[in-house]
């Protein structure tokens, strides 16, 4: 049985109303009261939850949407599918922007004072010790875009980023080029360490193509354009993959501002295949990744979990597939 | 006093986790059980209620973050501001996805059954009426990129879209084109009605320089791509005004497919500046929507209704700038 309110103000010998107020941000309540409701609290494992005590069931239908992705675009695809697929299911999302978080107690404290009955992480950039925390307090959890294990900690639901590398590095191949390169995004986030791992080891099979790598700061248009301004200042490669349409974006920026021909003089191939990539404007050549498919995947493995918080983790990962468009000369 | 579960468990003389049972969605429960229970509660005033009933305050920090915008790109910046700013003022955001509601019934029922302490409705495009529904339930409401009134039925915060009309008409007279035209959004959007108006307003003045208009579908890149294809199919303006940022790079490709070349042969002026249209690959001339401001407003305003909800509505509008980037020739 989880303690009441009533329960702590019976054993403060106080009045619910005051032990409700020691709980509420700004009421007003003597220090004394504070002292004691707070240590009746503690002794009975009490803690303030805005959420039906009353309700035999405990279920919420909060579910906590974790991100820290608010300046890549294609997370308002990601932001879309999983509201409307949440609410499809009879699920309510409470979104959280950990943008500048790091510890994720923080995140931990909040989403069980909402009694949330799960929590989806959808970031490749969030350091995996978040998941882990989340699982450790038996919550629910579903990362979307977290990495592969042969043995994961959590559900995991996405793609095969070293096989995505791989495919870049096979693409860029066939078509010839003789000196290409990598540009990650954040050294810190799985994706990049993967999608480089695959690029690494499909391009080891050609020793007479010259590579390198270098990383962008965030998974931005900013941080790419950045990042190939200073490349393009050396000795630049034939060809890029970029971890990412947002950086590929930035980086195709750069190089049209220093009168570089795309695909004629230098060549880019993105991941992701967001909306901005298909726009004309832009038409970025690039590595499909299934967001709609991925989303209603981890949406599903969700509702399962609160059928059965015990089954067992598992990764389900979805294919990928290039999308040729401008910015990569044709197959000889 | 707000009837509580157990309340009804002794009206309708059953047990409470039978009341629970009742009003969990898949519970088992015999159709005998449920008329009992539905009867009292309805005799009481009782529905389920997710959140706490035990804490005296009736806060639960949730605040309706309501949008049907989610193909829009400034909207992510849009919720990465209002995340951010209620996270900041201890508040949480539930994401509501009204992309394809069109009765604010269901949203009601849904905010209230999660019983949040306001709404903030983010959208130029959602009917009024929806913001009037809420209210009408004495939720407290902002609506962040509604219609300025001088009367207006609940807080208005965003730009004075009349004028942000004028000041695109004014830019294009300054600049000597003698053929323009304005290319709006979805017809039933306050925002697209209202700049319109005011282009009009301020173009009547000058009989001397032809004018037309028309509108696209959608506030989307193709929406505005498709629009454009159209009018280029017979005799185009010199420069255009459109309603925003994502219908303006919309048009702007659909210029570069026909071989047209940006500001040469034809101008564009968007509205908001989101991230992209300072993209180099873009490099779009609009009108600044101080966004920013505008939501860290919205949320200061939802934390003041929360203090004292029979606040009086108040329009808050912010000043808009022009920023000029490529797309407009320079004046002469």
């Amino acid at each position: 049985m989880t303690a009441t309110l009533k329960d702590v103000a019976i054993r403060a010998g106080v009045s619910t109303s005051a032990v409700s107020r020691t709980f509420t941000d700004g009421a007003s309540v003597s220090d004394k009261m504070r002292r004691k409701v707070e240590k009746a609290a503690s002794e009975l494992g009490y803690s303030p939850n805005f959420l039906a005590r009353s309700l035999t069931t405990r279920r919420t239908k909060l579910i906590g949407l974790v991100s820290n992705n608010f300046h890549n675009p294609i997370f308002l695809q990601v932001f879309d599918l999983f509201t409307r697929g949440l609410q499809d299911a009879g699920l309510r999302p409470l979104l959280v922007n950990l943008s500048d978080e790091t510890d994720p107690e923080n995140s931990l404290r909040m989403l069980q004072q909402y009694s949330v009955d799960g929590v989806i992480v959808a970031s490749s950039t969030l350091p995996p010790y978040f998941s882990k925390a989340f699982r450790d307090r038996k919550l629910p959890i579903v990362h979307t875009f977290g990495r592969y294990a042969s043995s994961p900690d959590v559900h995991i639901v996405g793609i095969d980023n070293v096989e995505s590398g791989r495919m870049a590095a096979r693409e860029l191949v066939g078509r010839g080029y003789k000196k290409v390169a990598y540009m990650g995004g954040p050294l810190s986030a799985t994706s990049t360490q993967d999608r480089f791992k695959g690029f690494e080891d499909e391009m080891s099979r050609h020793p007479e193509i010259e590579r390198s790598h270098s990383y962008a700061d965030a998974y931005t248009f900013d941080a790419g354009r950045t990042e190939m301004l200073r490349l393009l200042k050396s000795n630049p490669s034939e060809a890029y993959f970029c971890a990412d349409d947002v950086i590929s974006i930035g980086a195709l920026s750069a190089a049209k501002d220093m009168g570089l021909k795309v695909p004629e003089d230098i060549g880019f191939i993105g991941l992701n295949d967001m909306t901005m990539a298909g726009w004309e404007n832009i038409n970025l050549t690039t590595i499909h990744q299934p967001i709609t498919q991925i989303i209603s995947s981890s949406v599903e493995l969700m509702v399962a979990m609160l059928e059965d918080p015990e089954r067992y983790p598992e990764a389900r990962l979805f294919p990928c597939r290039v999308v040729e468009r401008g910015t990569l000369r044709p197959r000889p």
